[in-house]
């Protein structure tokens, strides 16, 4: 067995792109002037500012340049989109599923508790909201909807959320914090109102995020003080993010499709291997293909605990996640296994395989082997 | 006249420092795990986190290591600070003064909009809050003081804030964002409950803040989602960000004193030349001293308008602010220079210079003549 480890963490953390990282260290190295300033330095500052919402206006598919807010991160990003809507309405109705990512779900709750309606939307047992089944109220709405599920790696049909918004008079907050990038999306084509974007899960750095207004959607600003970001985001401008960011999303212009495939060829060698050397494996979520991200795989070991596993297999050289990718204290089960009805011995026993744009495939076989040895170890360790 | 560009404008951007900038680009080229995972990398990751957490309570002079919370950089820091504590108390008395950067105030005035009463502290001729004329109100309160003054440069008391909170029973939040580093201060000896961070004034990297909350402080996070941080503030860690606040604090407690010397004496020296040759200058604030920020000039050029003196100077090879170092859409006239009774045409002609860790005092010959030569042209081109 090779020493090397293999890294299949990518969702939580993964290198940069090699063009943003040369970006970084371009800007790092300068003088960290802000946009704000009325001379020469801030001026180029202020040009650097606006050729990165460009560049993630271009890569959202959006025409107003103007709806991009640079964040600190995809959280805020989620926040800022909800509560900002809620700020502004003070009242009205959410729907949303019950696995959202806890970003959203703390940010429905937290507008839950100050009056306004939740209505949750279920989900078939691979993971798809369905719309059609969803209770409707009369009073100013927002739907939310992630883009795909961060523990399911389902893909969501947009289209659908944006068909049912309609029909209810509400407006589409999309999360896309997950699988922008991996999974086609548009936001002139989606009709989505609100959109979260984040940057590190695009190869971009950590820190960098972004949130998409349409035009006239009510929504107030919810970090506030500087008149950073035309009043809607305060804080001196995180440039060196800033910038990194729009390297990222023009990578995924130039490079995306080529992302999709490699990741998706990895996804399937990988899965059939696990698949065919531990028995117990079980993947969740949509099937591979188009209704699913093609850097995730949610695979369940059926009588293990997830946490154990995943200390096992970092010992043999395989760094996953065991668990859900992002939790609150309460979330012992991850949320997406609960909505589509995963057993609890399932639930416990999730693991998440997330890739990145340089994972490649040649891993894919050992990675395999190294699944089988620690579902062995774990397994002999328990029985003894 | 040389043709080499002065900047004086550090306190909106400045250069990293050398250190901050080795370890970012050491940090920036590694595999970017988050410190969530269960796996080798992670718990790599996790030690660089508590590293620097360690690192910057040793610079605010914290006992409690586990009070600190980085944040996105110094304006969410404020917000969190002052709004999570509403957020915990639900209502109460907020005390602070007319002049406060604008994310305090607009902090501050969202809770007014909801319920807290605002009483305002006044200050004196040079800036310095009045603790002895406040009128004191019986209900749960938080005392809002910066360690020194963003526009005027003024420090303040810390000791006599905390003595106030005592006697009306307050919590103490100071605002360190602007002054950290350039002015003495811990929060053992201060006694202060909540202390905001800004990296970037630090030489630090933009993106990059902190929060200390003494513990046992109602305070209620106000960045929900992931368990991050504690559960006090989620969203995947700005790893890069917060190495470099740990390496640019570190520094600090070694070279606090050289750059603070250093500034100082090219402060007095700018300062004495920019009097000698330009009449109308006139300094606002504490005079030259203990009482100032060491890197911190706020100069009014009355009979001309602040913005248009700050392009002249531009153009002169001088990079400078012009009016405030932060306002708000309301704020034309500086809130500092009107709280210390500065006539309007003073306030509108307010310029601040300040400075880095990096200036040395080799300019501050040249930078006068160039302020001088500012100062005529303009005048000039309106008698013209």
């Amino acid at each position: 067995m090779s020493a090397e480890r293999i890294y299949l963490d990518h969702a939580a953390g993964g290198a940069l792109l090699p063009a943003v990282q040369k970006e970084m260290l371009r800007y790092l190295v300068g003088n960290q002037a802000s946009p704000g300033g009325g001379h020469r330095e801030g001026r180029e500052a202020r040009e650097e500012l606006e050729k990165a919402r460009q560049r993630v206006a271009t890569f959202l598919g959006a025409k107003d340049v103007e709806g991009v807010i640079f964040t600190s991160g995809g959280t805020e990003a989620v926040q800022s989109a909800i509560r900002g809507w809620g700020e502004a309405v003070q009242k009205g109705t959410i729907y949303v599923s019950e696995m959202e990512h806890p970003a959203v779900e703390s940010a429905v709750r937290t507008l839950g508790k100050k009056g306004f309606t939740l209505v949750r939307v279920s989900v078939d047992v691979e993971g798809r909201l369905k719309w059609g089944e969803v209770k409707v109220e009369k009073d100013k709405g927002l739907v939310c909807v992630h883009l795909a599920h961060h523990d399911l790696g389902t893909v969501q049909k947009i289209a659908e959320a944006r068909k049912f918004a309609d029909r209810v008079g509400a407006k589409l907050f999309v999360d896309a914090t997950y699988s922008a990038g991996w999974v086609s999306f548009s936001v002139e084509e989606s009709g989505a109102d609100l959109v979260a974007l984040s940057g590190h899960r695009l190869g971009g750095p950590k820190g960098s995020g972004a949130l998409w207004i349409r035009s006239g959607t009510a929504w107030a600003a919810w970090l506030e003080g500087g008149r950073q970001e035309g009043d809607r985001r305060a804080g001196t401008e995180n440039l060196p993010a800033i910038v990194g960011l729009g390297v990222a999303v023009e990578e995924w212009g130039k490079k995306g499709e080529a992302f999709r495939k490699e990741a998706g060829g990895a996804q399937k060698l990988f899965w059939h291997g696990v698949q065919k050397k531990v028995g117990i494996a079980k993947l969740h979520g949509a099937p591979l293909g188009v209704e699913r991200n093609p850097a995730h795989l949610a695979v369940s070991f059926a009588g293990l605990e997830a946490e154990a596993l995943a200390l096992v297999l970092d010992r043999v050289g395989l760094a996953v996640r065991g668990g859900s990718g992002c939790v609150t204290r309460e979330m012992r089960v991850p949320p997406g296994m609960k909505a589509i009805g995963a057993t609890a011995e399932e639930a416990r026993a999730l693991i998440l395989f997330t890739l990145g744009w340089n994972c490649g495939e040649e891993w894919t076989g050992e990675a395999a082997d190294r699944v089988a040895q620690g579902v062995k170890r774990l397994t002999e360790a328990l029985s003894a």
